[in-house]
């Protein structure tokens, strides 16, 4: 039975974290919410009254009876089935964690354009997402990308942990991918401040799974309703 | 050897999280940044140019030659050691899944009264602060906590996962403690609105280990200098 991926239709968002690791393993699975009626059944599920393994969100991943929420654990669940993580146990945490810091730096990503309020629209908290995206530019894409970058390095540059690559590496493609997208003065400089993450950005790139995946349709452009939105106006020199 | 856990002196803060687990199973555990030299190890590791598993930040756990950093990662990895997880394997990622919407109601808390920049102090970001706690209140909290309860109810109410008590509960009891702490006026109706939740703290609360631990002086009490901060101005009825 092929993974069944839930996820709002129309965007990367966070469900492109999973995409991304399912289609570099060439894993059977359906993208539940692009397909009628899985709207409805996505909706269905998290209104579920018996459902026991209620999800608070999409992204969620259904295996068999199995309902897992949240990206990095869904990677953390994937990643040994689908080959794409440690072999030793151990640093299947240690893969965890940066996940996990990942999905901070996302979120404040998303905290760029909705600082206040996720139910208020962008428009009626621009001057908040513009104080918040100045730091976010200034302080912590800086803090988060170097410390990524050090962590490659350190690793020896080619995969962020162990000695193969893992999903964690191709997260790490998607969050650089999504930044200069949102941020492309903000980043101008990226190659030469972190050429380790712009080589594994550009390695990831070529893997012939991903490289087929990015050219198909199922690879959405991104796009404002995404977590990585381009506003210009939130946009400034590094 | 112990345990080692890391995270700032003086706060609740992340690190409680992981705390309560450890003193619920009566685990031997080091709270490093507590003794001297302490912080300065602390600082050591999260500056190292060696460590292969560097933290972005604190908390993180020690074990042996291990590093492990995130809460909920912490937790996944202590779960069963401690006797704190669901047996069935399965079930720990429906777990995890829980911690990690622990996690993100977490982040927000703080977002109240950093919701602009953490690089700033809250008096230097007030009104932003005051806009998005309104949000918190009126729309976050309820959408948080009601999923909560529905889940703990769905499970028979005495645990939310499994038959058992796990982490998991240990960190919605620090999680309520911190609502009313942070906001007394805004959690008024917290017994009628959750009784499950509201009956899952006062259980916890009774646990031997945990009154022991809630008495003694490794319990700080809450401070404005965690994450669950008391700032009357920010506080409003639901």
């Amino acid at each position: 039975m092929p993974y069944q991926l839930y996820y709002w239709d129309g965007l990367q968002g966070r469900g492109e974290f999973v995409r991304l690791a399912l289609e570099y393993a060439g894993a059977a699975y359906e993208d539940v919410a692009r397909t009628e009626p899985g709207m409805k059944d996505m909706l269905k599920i998290l209104a579920s009254k018996t459902t026991p393994h209620l999800p608070f969100a999409p992204p969620f991943l259904k295996d068999g009876d199995l309902i897992i929420p949240h990206v990095a654990n869904i990677l953390f669940y994937l990643g040994p089935k689908l080959g794409l993580a440690p072999t030793d146990e151990a640093l299947r945490f240690v893969a965890n964690g940066l996940q996990l810091t990942i999905t901070d730096m996302v979120a404040e990503v998303h905290d760029t354009h909705h600082p206040i309020a996720t139910t208020l629209y962008y428009e009626d908290q621009k001057p908040e997402a513009k104080a918040r995206a100045a730091d976010f530019i200034t302080n912590r894409i800086p803090k988060f990308c170097s410390y990524f970058e050090r962590v490659l390095t350190r690793n020896g540059g080619k995969h962020i942990i162990g000695d193969a690559l893992t999903y964690v590496d191709l997260s790490l493609f998607q969050l650089t991918e999504g930044l200069r997208y949102a941020f492309p003065r903000a980043t101008t400089h990226f190659a030469q401040d972190y050429p380790a993450l712009t080589a594994l950005r550009a390695a990831i790139k070529r893997r012939k799974p991903i490289a087929d995946y990015l050219k198909s349709p199922r690879r959405l452009p991104f796009n404002e309703s995404g977590i990585f939105r381009h506003y210009p106006e939130l946009d400034q020199d590094p």
